[in-house]
């Protein structure tokens, strides 16, 4: 069975050192976060994963969820009790407002630990991860009444929550969706319609589920804008806070799918279900898109944490398995073979992994600091720098991690040969479960699309030229380190590639759209290299700085050597993205369609 | 489910207008495949995979192989009728050797055959593809008494072949195999020992299974010069070739796999079994190559036989899946929305996989037909060549079909959105079957280090100087051809790309062997590039030609957008495997092992 160990000294390296969380402490909850209380949380949390969760990841593949006739769902063995375990220590509550009851710690620190939930069982860290989503999107378009009602058992996991978006014809395209919604006297709407793909849609951890539920206001026209959004709890909740009437709404049905097992993906059926209006009639989408893209960072967080895991075991079989001789003579020359981690080939997995993982995961928080800062700061040019980010950067970290998570994984399971492909090693689960997130919450050719044609060209481009700003400023101040030399010019190099690319779109996205849509993924590709280069650079800053102050931490050393990997051999796929996307939609639009 | 449709027209455009078949009619077998033969054999085959072999695809997936007690395996539902219908049918015999009963077509024409067989359900096919390389192997090296006694029934598929190497400590490593050979009084020998994913090692398909075992004979080096070859059949096949005593061997479990679940993967315990030597003592690994560079073929076939079936099946979701507007307006403007396929980020996504499919298939059969000419040809010259060109491409096929196979059949999946990453679309299915083709026969690794380690430099590199020379002929022969001239010149660069990467090989690989594994991957993904732009450049200028003639068929056309899409938006990633290989060893390699 694969084993799980919190990266913690990486997470401590990207919170403190690159991102330097202590300095943010006039911050409304970073000041209760300190180094100390970081590092207790990081370590409790890695345990907490280690134990509970992890030893769950391949009985919930191998039982999945099962839907009983009365349409109640039953998760795997063991996932109820990890779930309570959950709740009882708390860690619900790490991020989420103190007036709901919760600890108010940066949403930062709370990615940190939703990268262990979900490395150690993507299936169960998603119960927990959907209720977040809807918390934050209540919070955001609830009413005071529903805030109340909904926000402190919601916090502290002991409802959950769903998103209700996609049905049988409808998936991207929400403004098709039939699910319809009819006042009624006393305030509340009658749902019906069906849902599909709802995750942890019913489940058996939860007193009770809270749906938020997109639908069509009797009247309400037939289009996007005419889409609304609904709360509709499993159980009516009665003005005391207990719970009341089973609502008109159930599971029809589970579907069968090719990874997360674990995770009960329901068929929705509200048939004249109750339900409240979440914010403005008619302005569904607005709410909903809270919710989208705190999903979308968690979903780009699940590739990086699947991504994570499958290192972990990769480098143990690497290790261990003793098979061939080294290309340079015996490494191992008293075994009757070297552990094949002595070749080449098998270190490229290795290393395109980690320099992928630690470079993911320093974009990832990165850019989840922007996430309080939006928020936080007290400067509102700080504030509107770290929206435009999160706008511009959501799609790219939704997208990227995931294709790069899948590609980990699969190498980590391609360096097990033949054992990779058997079901005993555990290491073909994670390509299963690491496979969805390509899709889901837009899928990431929907992401490269939002980012050429909404994210770009919001407020004139405003957010791209000030991440290029940002580059630049950075290459500047490093224009007389001499250590840095080699990096910071091919940093730059990929900067003016971006930079390029990005020219391109202007000049020749708006001319014919089908330019910029034909462009888009490779555009996303080039933005998701040079991002984690930005990353890379400023990590081997870092490490270059702590050994010449002395530190005599072999991390650092190991930092260098994989930001120079990085730079060496991933960096140069960005001048293929660059000559493909600068080539239009020509070939790519010419043949006839009953021609494929 | 899925659907499948032999692609007819484009393999006919290979064999006859690309390869000229008939120009090879002096060759022994070539002068009865008649292009009208081959036309006739190309459609029925086709109906026989698409109404017989194809409904059980799914049937496989979801039923798998099960073990009773005593050892016996049952093979899915269906599965036997359509294995007798395939037996019945002849269609094992087509590229047999006449003096077994086999009509003798050429191997280039059962290519295109097993292409559709693997295309419509892999599991399946895998039980006559391995039948195949053990009949062969045995044909190389057997004695005229063994071909005599197990070719017929094998030839014809009464009779099935298995190939025994893999042993739980040993898979690459083949000199670390522990399965003992003791010779007995009869010339016979007795094998004891255990092999794991032994393919087809049980079924309920045929009356007999003839097992090819490797082994070392009790006193034989403890290394892979002490490694014989065996035939084990799983009964003892009497004087008068009936079937006598059950030998000690049997399966002793099935492997629970992400994929091929149709196929038997048996754990094989050899008990005391009786066995005979094939070929010479020690000298197993010769023949057993033979197995294996066909076994090698086979699986970059199945690459691109998955790739082929997911992309049909993409293309018909992409067509009927009504989701959001063109970017351009509308084009189906009565309808609720506009087929997917209006979407460039769809269409990349088609076309990707078309280039791959239509380039991988024009390789696959020209290597092919190298198959037959090394054996068949009557000039020494071209036999050399050929022989010279299947050791060279060989690594080259397998890897770079699988590959790209997989990244077909993963985005033939990702464009039905959610609905691919469920069972009842079946294209998750694809991904899963096909993602074996990347490990088994030798991981792509190994694939890439046969390449740089073995293949370049044999003869003094004399197979990669005359492919190099073979494309510059064609440059210079096409150096007027204005209308092609833009594709000779993005050939010209992709050839002197791996040359560059060839010479830096020769330069770099040969003072420090960890640059040669360093770059390897690098190199054979530079190398299948190249090789598809040739053959893309090739079909092109046929295409032209053919429409120069005034052929009014559409299919012309096609090929040609589809030869720019491959030069102008696949092509562009020859350059970053350049750059990336030629920075050597040093970053891969400087980490300490306990330090990943």
């Amino acid at each position: 069975m694969p084993r799980y160990d919190a990266p913690v000294r990486d997470m401590q390296f990207v919170l403190h050192e690159l991102l330097s969380l202590q300095s943010y402490s006039n911050l409304e909850g970073f000041g209760d976060a300190t180094p100390d209380l970081v590092d207790q949380i990081l370590e409790e949390a890695g345990k907490f994963c280690k134990e509970v969760t992890h030893p769950l990841n391949m009985v919930g593949d191998s039982q999945g969820c099962v839907r009983a006739s009365d349409g109640s769902v039953k998760t795997p063995d063991g996932f109820k009790e990890a779930y309570t375990s959950f709740i009882e220590g708390g860690w619900p509550l790490l991020g989420a407002d103190p007036e709901m009851g919760g600890q108010g710690l940066p949403y930062v620190l709370g990615t940190a630990f939703n990268e262990m939930m979900s490395s150690s069982n993507m299936a169960f860290g998603m119960y927990p991860g959907l209720t977040r989503g809807a918390y934050e999107a209540l919070m955001e378009g609830g009413s005071d009444e529903q805030k109340a009602k909904y926000g402190p058992n919601m916090a502290a996991g002991i409802w959950a929550g769903t998103m209700n978006l996609t049905e049988p014809h409808c998936g991207t395209d929400l403004g098709m969706m039939k699910t319809k919604a009819v006042p009624q006297a006393d305030g509340s709407y009658k749902i019906t319609g069906q849902k599909i793909w709802i995750s942890g849609g019913e489940q058996d951890l939860t007193e009770n589920i809270i749906h938020l539920v997109l639908a069509k206001i009797e009247g309400a026209p037939d289009t996007i804008k005419g889409v609304s959004l609904f709360v509709v709890p499993k159980y009516i909740v009665n003005e005391d806070g207990s719970l009341g009437a089973r609502n008109e709404c159930g599971c029809g049905g589970l579907e069968e799918k090719m990874g997360i097992h674990g995770n009960a993906t329901c068929v929705m059926n509200y048939d004249g279900a109750t339900g409240w209006l979440v914010g403005e009639e008619n302005k569904g989408m607005r709410t909903m898109f809270v919710m989208m893209n705190e999903a979308r960072l968690g979903v780009g967080l699940q590739g990086l944490a699947q991504a994570e895991i499958a290192y972990q075991n990769a480098a143990d079989f690497a290790r261990d398995r003793l098979q061939g001789r080294s290309l340079t003579g015996p490494k191992n020359p008293d075994g009757p073979a070297d552990p094949i981690i002595v070749h080449p080939d098998v270190r490229r997995m290795l290393m395109d992994s980690r320099a992928f993982i630690e470079g993911g995961r320093a974009f990832l928080y990165w850019v989840a600091l922007h996430g309080d800062l939006q928020e936080k700061s007290p400067d509102e040019a700080v504030r509107e720098k770290a929206k435009d980010y999160m706008a511009l950067m959501t799609p790219v970290l939704k997208a990227f991690l995931t294709d790069r998570g899948l590609k980990a994984c699969n190498d980590g399971m391609q360096l097990h040969g033949g054992s990779g492909f058997t079901k005993e090693w555990g290491m073909e689960q994670f390509v299963r479960d690491v496979r969805i997130a390509l899709i889901y919450e837009g899928t990431n050719g929907v992401q490269a699309l939002d980012l050429v044609g909404r994210k770009l060209a919001a407020n004139g481009g405003r957010a791209i030229f000030s991440f290029f700003a940002e580059i630049d400023d950075f290459i500047g101040d490093n224009a007389d380190n001499e250590a840095l030399a080699e990096m910071v010019a091919q940093l730059t190099e990929a900067k003016a590639q971006l930079q390029d690319g990005t020219t391109w779109l202007m000049q020749n996205g708006m001319s014919d759209f089908n330019n910029a849509g034909a462009a888009s993924m490779d555009y996303l590709q080039l933005f998701g290299l040079t991002a984690l280069a930005y990353m890379w650079v400023r990590m081997a800053k870092v490490a270059l700085e702590k050994t010449g102050q002395g530190a005599d931490d072999p991390y650092y050393a190991d930092k260098l050597v994989t930001a120079r990997y990085y730079m060496e051999r991933v960096l140069p796929e960005s001048a293929s993205h660059l000559a493909k996307l600068k080539t239009g939609a020509g070939s790519m639009m010419e043949l006839a369609a009953d021609r494929f």
